[in-house]
């Protein structure tokens, strides 16, 4: 089974993935730019998965030690992370999970990327890692509710069938989710946008939306 | 009950929701720039759906005839239909399911819009109607076989809210179809990406999908 290293895995986002993990048997690195605030996250995964085989260490280090690596930041701490972990990033599959959000008055919406989006952003910046987009609409506070069960899609986008094929598997260890492979990298930009909406719809109807491709 | 314009009916896509919505016992005027094909495009909606309210006239009459008015042309034919029917349009629901595709090597993307998406650019070019955007991923080819049963939901969105509330009844009246209210009308912006998505995802899997919202 693969290490499943989390970089910014102190978020809400990172965390909730790495229970899940945890709970569903794999490995889990967390990292963070503190060591110290990987060890405190640790703690908290342990406490809700008691039997987990949970790590936590610095982003650099976290990047070096996964086979498979999570970016779980805010899209403002993408540069820092791609910067602290370029050379261990090389060769390996890289998650992007990240959505460029921005609010106006309230209303979730996209920051506009020239790459197109995340993932083709991270992608660009590390040209020998294998990116794929996936987890876009998986909300962080669901995750983190180890109670709730897990439900929808995960499209997963890339320009590596394996590196696809690798991560759907994973997508697979998670009760309630599947997988569907999106093809190339590009294709992830409309989930990027479908999170805006989610969470739009979120506020207005004081709901935890996902979604589900039907017909396939 | 509201009687149904379409414009640019004799499309694929508005013969399509033109055969849905006659079947489900609504009058359905299709609009098309020839007043004969119009004539024929209704002779076969009646071979379709033999006890239906069809009628067929040029864009402008069916505009003017119509309570609700779809417009359901190609994105290119958007400045034309908006010329010929803005002052027949004013004051009235105008349901846009355009969706302003382009491809590039085969993949499906979105031309890029300064309004945002193609419902806005609807509404800015005509300030006095009430603008919906609904129906943004219903595959054309699934609307017109009448046989497979209508799936997935339908985000409606708009800035005033009895018309939202008035489309809304109107896709109910589709069986396997469900309204999603779901607030302005750019938070439809992703919605016409995901039409992209969907596209490209049929191609991959040889599939006809939609989606269905969970968790609302």
């Amino acid at each position: 089974m693969a290490r499943i290293a989390i970089l910014g895995g102190t978020g809400s986002e990172g965390l909730g993935l790495g229970a899940r993990f945890g709970r569903a048997g794999e490995e889990v690195i967390l990292g963070s730019r503190s060591e110290e605030r990987a060890a405190k996250a640790v703690e908290r995964l342990r406490g809700w998965v008691g039997d987990g085989r949970f790590s936590g260490t610095t982003n650099d280090r976290a990047a070096a030690a996964g086979d498979v690596v999570f970016v779980t930041v805010p899209f403002a701490g993408l540069d820092a992370v791609i910067d602290a972990c370029r050379t261990e990033l090389e060769g390996k599959i890289v998650v992007d999970t990240v959505v460029p959000l921005r609010t106006e008055d309230g209303f979730f919406d996209l920051q506009k990327l020239p790459e197109g989006s995340a993932a083709e952003y991270l992608q660009a910046r590390l040209p020998r890692s294998r990116v794929v987009a996936a987890f876009k609409n998986q909300s962080a506070e669901k995750l983190l509710d180890l109670e709730a069960p897990l439900e929808g899609d995960v499209v997963v986008c890339g320009e590596d069938d394996g590196a696809r094929q690798e991560v759907s598997a994973l997508v697979r260890r998670l009760p309630g989710l599947r997988p569907i492979d999106g093809g190339r990298l590009r294709n992830g930009r409309p989930l990027e946008a479908m999170t805006a909406l989610l969470l739009n719809l979120n506020r207005r109807h004081g709901s935890r939306a996902s979604f589900r491709l039907t017909g396939l």
